[in-house]
């Protein structure tokens, strides 16, 4: 255990991928909790791709990190010291902690988590925010109907392989896209998937020709670009698009691209729906109890990419979201569980 | 009366703005009813920009119109002579009789208008099909609530103007898009809309900050383009885009421009759906009756623009549609009412 707590912070907006000269690390003595407050060990961090949107600066669906500031992050740790009336030392806990060794806490928006249920990291993922955001966006946005044919781009990613696995589980026929043969084995062999696409060696409008002959009714997109463009021209009549994300375009230096082929949603009669998870806070209990359940029973698998290196390795491991090097959900360590 | 029936005729499929030699004229004798078949002499065609959509090749929400054909339109005329049970000499109807100045029928498709209710033109625009467009489009899709700052493009077209009065109707806030200061003055002084933006003269994303202060809740486009992308910069949480048609694009020879701000949909929470007027038949009735009762009450003004010159002139008229020249539906008279 380290006696200080090392810290990283915004030090520049990034133009393009971030760059090391856009972070600074900083040391801290470990935070002292006063009262109504707890102080976390962080395990591990959770590393996502609206990271990037939350680096730029003006107003999206969160305010953006400021200079200077501990860049935001999801993070599972255990308490170490409370004078906190609802928390206690040993209590495992989420929270959006920072990428930082320790954080300091006054529970709001801090939930405890049981990891004799699940492995801690999971909590980042199938059962924490990617996994909220699958949940929700196929079910409540995506509408799938059994029988349909579910797209899910950015596939083998964290909130993709749990999306389409949900579609599975409600009867739909389910064709991932994603970048690599080893992901595309994975999506078929492990997660049961109809089909996948590479969109690194094959054409994805052609291939979905084949894999999607009645069209596509849902479409969940994590990548934008020319991927959403590719699947535009295979709508089935009445589809719907999630747009989940679109991490193609999130460092995009001439700005984002958006669909050129977006007057297929009038020609399919079909519809293109921006979801953001946090909307569905009051209902997370609920789809976690379900997706646990799925896991036990074997339906659905969770898996974690875990970077080793703690927060001094956060710059290199965020990069690896926008090279598309992680299968599952990717995290970094930070300490012990 | 001629004895001849002249027609115009899809020549050439056109790049970009239809030319004159992607036209073909061509005189026949008035055709001759056999059974089950009537006769139509045309007083007025219907002049839409969907019309350069059918005029490509390839799949779309209806079959293109081929090389050689009568070009695709609807129209009004009165029946001249019939061996039909269902329709008599003297009947006025509605269909899709096609730019020539005699059309032969079956009947399929085609409804008696009454000329008595309201003048004949009005059952191309506001009774027709630009008003079912306008009428299900707002309201089946855009689901305006009391309240609502609606905004619709290509505001002083014949579908555009309707959508904005019913949302006035409806108790929205309206604000119009529309080209030049002749348009803008009719939306707001004759059509009581609360705002009218010039595009020629004003930035739009500006002048909505002044005139939807709150935000977009409902937008209706009929155009595309920057405008598109300059009302997504607006939107208010959980917006609806109505996807109607994109006439700034319809003529683009490097391709259709999507909207590159469609990331807004996510932060915004909003959807952007596509609707095809035909998709409604079953329900025009209803429709109709409802818009009628609106203009009886003096709630709702049809305005129509109509060129002379009979179906030599289509080939100019369709372009006065692409030059945003009319106010209201563009008609074109080929002959007696």
């Amino acid at each position: 255990m380290t006696a200080i707590n090392t810290q990283v912070r915004l030090a520049a907006r990034p133009s393009g991928l971030p760059e090391p000269s856009d972070w600074d690390f900083t040391e801290e003595p470990i935070p002292t909790p006063r009262d109504g407050q707890f102080v976390v060990a962080i395990s591990h961090l959770s590393l996502d791709p609206a990271m990037r949107g939350w680096m730029n600066a003006g107003a999206s669906y969160i305010d953006p990190v400021d200079i200077g500031a501990v860049m935001r992050a999801g993070a599972v740790g255990r308490v170490t010291a409370s004078e906190h009336p609802g928390f206690e030392p040993g209590d495992h806990v989420y929270g959006t902690f920072g990428v930082q060794e320790y954080a300091l806490s006054d529970g709001k928006g801090v939930i405890k988590v049981d990891p004799t249920i699940a492995p801690i990291t999971t909590y980042l993922g199938t059962l924490g925010m990617t996994g909220m955001t699958a949940y929700f966006g196929l079910l409540d946005v995506g509408k799938p109907k059994e029988g349909d044919t579910v797209v899910v781009s950015g596939a083998a990613g964290a909130v993709g392989s749990v999306a389409g696995q949900i579609a599975k589980i409600k009867g739909c026929r389910v064709v991932g896209i994603a970048g690599g043969e080893t992901k595309c084995r994975w999506l078929v062999e492990d997660l049961d998937f109809d089909a996948a696409i590479d969109y690194k060696t094959q054409d994805v409008r052609r291939a979905l020709r084949e894999s999607a002959p009645e069209g596509v009714d849902v479409y969940f997109d994590n990548v934008g670009g020319e991927i959403l463009d590719a699947v535009l021209t295979r709508l089935a009549r009445g589809a719907r698009i999630v747009i989940c994300g679109a991490v193609s375009q999130y460092n995009a230096t001439d700005g984002v691209h958006g669909p050129n082929n977006y007057l297929s949603l009038l020609v399919s009669r079909a519809s293109m729906t921006g979801m953001v998870v946090f909307d569905y806070a009051a209902r997370y209990g609920e789809a976690a109890r379900e997706i646990a359940g799925w896991m036990n029973e074997g339906r659905l698998i969770s898996r974690e990419d875990v970077v080793e290196g703690g927060v001094r390795a956060f710059p290199d491991a965020l990069l690896k979201l926008f090279a598309g090097e992680n299968v599952g959900k990717l995290v970094l360590r930070v300490g012990a569980d």
